[in-house]
């Protein structure tokens, strides 16, 4: 969080700077989830943000009104916390092959934490977005894009190069009306910070409960946080705990 | 109303049950519209609910707040009070070959009374809310997916099998962790009560107005509130009135 | 300005039209944009309108607000002020083959001044939104109608028989049931002139500067305001000026 906190900082102050986008060096993910082999202190400690929101969400809702254009681009699974970076992004545009997005945390007795609650119905309304946060199952580029999950879903022969067109192209525009169009969009679009806040207390809670605490003990003994099956369609791992 | 006012009322206090699926034994038929041949007194005289909202209006509501996820199964027509029950709930999932949706009143000059125009923007955009209210037509599942109006169009074949399995899952899972996410959802995207009891005075008032009376007299001329073409038509049939 | 100001009153107040359908009779275009070889000033000293804006996002909002339907039918190019009048319009059909879309402003390094920060979002969603006004680009018809820009988009041979029977449709319910039907969809989807008044300003304060002013010198020099390719593709040439 910390190095991801840097970056923020960063495309906040620099002057020239005018699109960033989020990629992922690794096969298959996005970015998938919290560490929850880690202490809960080791997030809980963390200093609040210059929003005065716990660091994840500070992070995330900075990224949405910093005066940079942010592009997720989602080869893999970006689920959880990476479904949650991806919104809080300007624009999303998915693999159509292999893109999986998801907010698996209620299938595994937790409440999102990172804003999925205030920013998905803004985004594909109240419908669609209880469909993903309450069947908290993989969906596949297609969907998403129906959904408007994610602005599109293209080959995966096409998307790199589409991603990369559209930023350059932004980045030959001026930063002033970038910065100004984008803050006018966010008076219009943004979640207020204060429904953003308690996402985050009630996801903290959530993870403490016994019922989040069996099924991701269930979930460990499966295979959680190692590469394989568990990891690859969580979605469907977290429809068979049954507990 | 009284029968489904206790279904609502057990939904919100039952402390086990998890999901609630709203489905028609009626062939053809998810649940269309008003009994126009019964007295006004018979729906005015209700005693408001607890959220000091007129009865069906209060209803609706109630559905849409309950620490329950609902679904709608649309396997028929649900227009109307049909189509308002549908929206009040979490999800809609139709039928692609046979469901038919609509807010036909306008075009018996009525104007809708359980929520559509506060609801119907948010789930699909100004636009194309105003073409449903405005146009009063029937729409068949492959628009009302593009429009947002239902979460998917499945065929026929598989909607109850897709619906059935995912309110298995859903049950699945930690009852605290639905209705805490669910209830965060609720703030992002449900309208203000504010907004619901102005629909139901105005749909009152426009039913007793001569262009309504009218309107409904060619109607039931014509066979509304029988089986047959009006009531399978109803979009097409408001559209020849030309009163 | 004024021509358009007349229509706008008269279908404030004539007590009987029910719809407006705005089209354009000239081949390949809806509506394009402001005229940058005019004098700022022929814009800025026009008085606002009743509604204490501007005169052009006066007239805008008060096609949103007036008690008639209004249509666009976009045959060709709509883009810039363009768009604008059709995002203020009730509904948007579009051709399928031949409409574009587009706010190509911050590619000229101008902030769009007539709404569409404001209800792009509410339209599309976020994430489309930025899309639109960052990449700044042409859209045709298909993915207009996927986004939600438009309502939907039609075969060129079906599109005006479409709307005509729409608008013969509506134009035979009942006025006021139209009205008091739109006024509470206005309630739940309209944004308030508050987020309407600092795009203009930022639109105007946008044109003086060097960066757009550059820009749009490169344009007309290329054959901004003429007939040809500079015209016909704009998303195009906005992104060939690297300044």
């Amino acid at each position: 969080m910390p190095q991801l906190n840097a970056i923020v900082t960063a495309l906040e102050s620099d002057d020239k700077v005018k699109v960033v986008v989020f990629d992922s060096a690794v096969e298959g993910f996005f970015l998938t989830h919290y560490d929850f082999l880690a202490k809960p202190e080791d997030t809980t400690n963390l200093p609040p943000g210059p929003t005065g929101l716990p660091m994840l969400p500070d992070m995330l809702v900075r990224i949405s009104r910093a005066p940079v254009v942010s592009i997720a681009l989602i080869r893999g699974r970006a689920t959880g916390v990476g479904s949650e970076l991806a919104l809080a992004s300007d624009m999303r545009f998915a693999n159509r092959e292999k893109a999986i997005l998801s907010q698996w945390e209620v299938g595994a007795g937790i409440v999102p934490g990172g804003g999925p609650m205030a920013r998905l119905p803004r985004l594909m309304g109240r419908g669609r977005a209880l469909e993903v946060l309450m069947g908290a199952d993989d969906m596949g580029g297609d969907l998403a894009e129906l959904y408007g999950y994610v602005n599109r879903a293209l080959p995966d022969s096409e998307l790199d190069e589409f991603v990369d067109a559209l930023a350059v192209r932004i980045a030959s525009f001026d930063k002033q009306a970038i910065a100004e169009t984008k803050r006018l969009v966010d008076i219009a679009s943004l979640p207020p910070d204060a429904e953003i806040c308690p996402e985050w207390q009630a996801c903290m809670a959530s993870i403490a409960r016994p019922a989040a605490q069996a099924r991701l003990k269930v979930l460990m003994e499966r295979g959680f946080h190692k590469p394989g099956d568990v990891e690859n369609r969580l979605g469907y791992h977290v429809g068979q705990l049954a507990i």
